[in-house]
């Protein structure tokens, strides 16, 4: 998938593939049939069809899991945003590279192969309350560098990102996008005190001023960075694949949140990891209409909430594929309790 | 573990082995050291720290995994409580042994291995509206079945169990041991309809008249069943092991809640796998003073939601062994965001 403008993003959504029901319907079907109450594997049942519809097939597998971690910098650290130098982003990535981050853990427990993609980390983009970040031709560029990444043979990718002061990008873009002032998207992000709140609020109010009112593209390329714009290719190179998406917290939520904002069924083959302790991200899960899969109080990116999450996927498919029916286990129709 | 008779468990606790502080203290040195913002894995961190507390380790590890399903039957079905027949329990069982059910695919997916022991069930417990459910001999008997078969060497304990009618039991002990009305308890189980339900609450309001106002553990043999006795045993036997056990859902944590309600410190070492649908689950939580793993909306038993959050736990340790320090890195005090 190759992007030529960001005005095409608008009317993608009509050319890609859209859910299959027949299949999550014959998923369904075979749920049902299964060795225990209907519905009482909650929302185990919920993610098998879901797979079921996006893979287009009543008994989808996970053969094939990919991480992509996007890596950037960004300008508006020039604003005292972030109380860590931006050398930290690529001493995360050599981390990322050497497998001793969380995510390379994660990973490995959730059988995901991962690769590390750092965007022109030497040269951040410009500070938004000055300019906009990035111009169109780097939106794309970082956008077709994200869907170049992406294995077409995936049954699920996990996103996640790394970027020193990308908690102020996604408070900015969650804020342009769906409203409710700044202060309402801001959080600690990693370890800004109270003086450091203020200026991410300040920086993002600035910015809001000179880049308010724009579309979801748009937006992405005046606060956004290169690795928001990455994230944005892979789900809609995954979505090409028919690949499931397993966004991950509240930086790679707001990323994926410019597509919503230009179509909300760009993000209709995606999950949504966990819900992050940044306190924005649920505010942002409510505005995209999705529930995140795990709930455990983390805030670290990098995609290990979404990887967390795979083995909950996983286990959902171990159950629908694996289980026997009641005819083929001789049990009289509903199981005990 | 055996056990001689009811009356010494109330002072078990203080035989058993408590948690290690100082390999708490140690793992949370090291969780402090590893590459991430401080506590932003959130609960996988809680989780790692109470592994170390209770392995005795500042680096515990899960070599053997066990889970074990007790599955009974019950005399409380002659009061019209379930709509399926008994003979569902045994059959159920099979199914456990052939590897069709969901614990099988579950124990699997997070690498547990899986025994079931059936107990007796050609012969249900007396109906607790008429009798004492089980005498002390025979509740006795299962504790000590239970304990039996627990491996010493488990690092981790799953606990899971089948019986029609159970969803019953588990309301009969929660009203017991923890007041409110049986309505409050009582939910549909394994499709219960409304008359189905009507009948639940008579039968367990007949069974507290007469057997209202006891102990814990008189408690459990006068209105629990086989595989909640096997079930405590199991949980102390590897409290002596310092194994930590992970409960299930409400059936589940209704059983072990009969030694919270004779000492709260029997179940320290005990966490609890998933907040289950059934409505009584949230309130015995509250009770007994856990919050679950996972949230799922799941309503099966069979320690599937218990399985479900050994995967966490793996996941947990991954990050907690695997990741590299903020010196072995080479990065700056703190990751990004």
């Amino acid at each position: 998938m190759q992007f030529q403008s960001l005005d095409e993003i608008a009317t993608l959504a009509e050319r890609l593939p859209a859910a299959d029901e027949a299949a999550r319907a014959a998923a369904l079907a075979r749920q049902n049939s299964l060795t225990k109450p209907p519905g009482s594997l909650g929302r185990l049942e919920d993610l098998a069809l879901f797979m079921a519809a996006w893979r287009a097939t009543d008994r989808p597998r996970i053969t094939r899991a990919q991480a992509l971690v996007f890596a950037g910098n960004h300008g508006i650290c020039a604003q005292g945003v972030n109380p860590y130098p931006q050398s930290v982003t690529a001493q995360m990535v050599a981390n990322f590279q050497a497998g001793g981050a969380s995510i390379n853990q994660l990973c490995r427990a959730n059988g995901a192969d991962l690769a590390v993609v750092a965007l022109d980390l030497d040269h951040p983009t410009a500070d938004f309350t000055e300019a906009p970040a990035m111009t169109e031709a780097e939106t794309l560029e970082a956008m077709n560098r994200g869907a170049a990444a992406v294995d077409p043979g995936a049954d699920v990718l996990i996103l996640g990102e790394m970027g020193i002061g990308n908690s102020t990008i996604a408070a900015a873009l969650a804020s342009a996008l769906f409203g409710a002032t700044p202060a309402d998207w801001v959080g600690p992000g990693t370890g800004s005190d109270e003086a450091g709140l203020k200026r991410k609020i300040a920086a993002i109010e600035a910015g809001l001023a000179r880049h308010g009112g724009l579309g979801g593209m748009a937006t992405l390329a005046a606060l956004g960075g290169r690795e928001q714009a990455a994230i944005c290719g892979a789900v809609l190179a995954a979505r090409e694949n028919r690949t499931v998406v397993i966004l991950d917290g509240f930086i790679c939520t707001a990323a994926a949140a410019t597509l919503y904002a230009t179509d909300p069924r760009l993000l209709d083959h995606c999950l949504v990891g966990h819900a992050s302790a940044e306190p924005g991200h649920r505010r942002l899960l409510a505005a995209i209409d999705k529930r995140a899969v795990l709930d455990f109080d983390m805030r670290l990116g990098e995609g290990s909430g979404a990887a967390l999450a795979l083995g909950i996927l996983r286990a959902a498919l171990d159950c629908h594929n694996g289980m026997a029916t009641f005819g083929e286990a001789g049990v009289d129709g509903a199981e005990g309790a």
